[in-house]
């Protein structure tokens, strides 16, 4: 069986996975970029990046991902349904490599991109949506891309067998929280927490019994 | 000038310092003791302890310290200043050794306990809490003792100079936050997360330019 799988989701220390004020201009709201420097900090991200404890964590995106699910905060700013030209905010050739399904009650016919990106609009549940991911991942994982809100529901919906989520040592004091509502989480999996000299801390939950990640 | 302390303040992972439902039986509510079983493992609470990293954080509870600032909801359960005969949740001998001053509505005569814990309950701010305990400190630092609340209150104030939280890895989903309202605190903490085999994270706040703790 193919896992479901969480990564490189940051959060501020008080939780928050996105901002306030999301738009256009700002993906993530008022966090601006301070979520996520530490990837941009690694070779993940560039050539001259740093090869530690977060590179090997952020690489993990990567391997044997065959599709991903996003929310439609994700995909775009609010009320990107409304521009039928909004191709999401990664540009020609998005990092994904893999279909990937958008959560949207506003569907519109699937868009190819360069570099074997495929994004497709479903009007879904978590599992009808995970059905529909896993068919088109060839037996591969799939990724549940975030936002804060659909990984919770993933998470609420006993689905995710890993996650990878990353503490960011920032308060940011408003925005969507990831842990709300999740009492008692801890029972399923397995967490760890390692911190890295560059401040953040990775916290990975593996499911009981959930096996080990396809590579 | 003396300095402001937190120790050994735990929080779940979702931000919680205490649980819901507290009583004379449930000082943390349904939290339980799962908040501090990292602190009773090591050999800061018992001979056999572990003297690793927990270890070396919860110990440094003690040295330096004058005085405590706590509130109410530590003191007791709720209600308690209906019980005249009340001394707090600690036995004869509590654990603090020096004057501890207790923030509430309902103040009462001070109370001289065994091993030097005095506890006096005042009705103040916290700065003006801050000025009395500095006072009775004689030139030792002051710890703020919680719940989260106080510690929320002195941390919006400006008024902390060094605060060591743990991170336990667990999902309370209910109780007291201690995070709320406090936007941008890194911008005046130095912060570092450390990782500890037993599964939580110390996150200590090291305030720029407050000098190093008297030992």
């Amino acid at each position: 069986m193919s896992l479901v799988r969480v990564h490189n989701f940051s959060i501020s220390l008080d939780g928050f996975g996105t901002g306030e004020g999301q738009s256009k201009d700002a993906h993530f709201g008022h966090a601006g970029d301070r979520l996520h420097e530490w990837m941009f900090a690694t070779r993940f991200w560039q050539p001259d990046g740093s090869g530690g404890v977060d590179y090997v964590f952020a690489r993990e995106h990567e391997p044997g991902i065959g599709a991903e699910i996003m929310g439609a905060g994700k995909f775009g700013h609010p009320g990107w349904h409304e521009d039928p030209e909004w191709k999401g905010a990664w540009g020609p050739n998005p990092p994904f490599h893999t279909p990937v399904f958008v959560l949207t009650h506003h569907t519109r016919p699937s868009i190819e991109m360069e570099g074997g990106t495929t994004f497709h609009f479903i009007d879904a549940s978590p599992a009808e949506a995970l059905e529909t991911a896993r068919a088109a991942a060839n037996g591969k994982d799939v990724r549940i891309g975030g936002g804060p809100t659909v990984i919770r529901d993933f998470l609420a919906a006993g689905l995710i067998d890993h996650m990878h989520t990353v503490v960011v040592p920032i308060l940011l004091g408003r925005g969507v929280r990831l842990w709300d509502g999740l009492e008692g989480l801890e029972k399923n999996y397995v967490i760890e927490a390692t911190s890295s000299p560059s401040g953040v801390t990775h916290v990975t939950f593996t499911r009981t019994g959930a096996g080990t990640a396809s590579t």
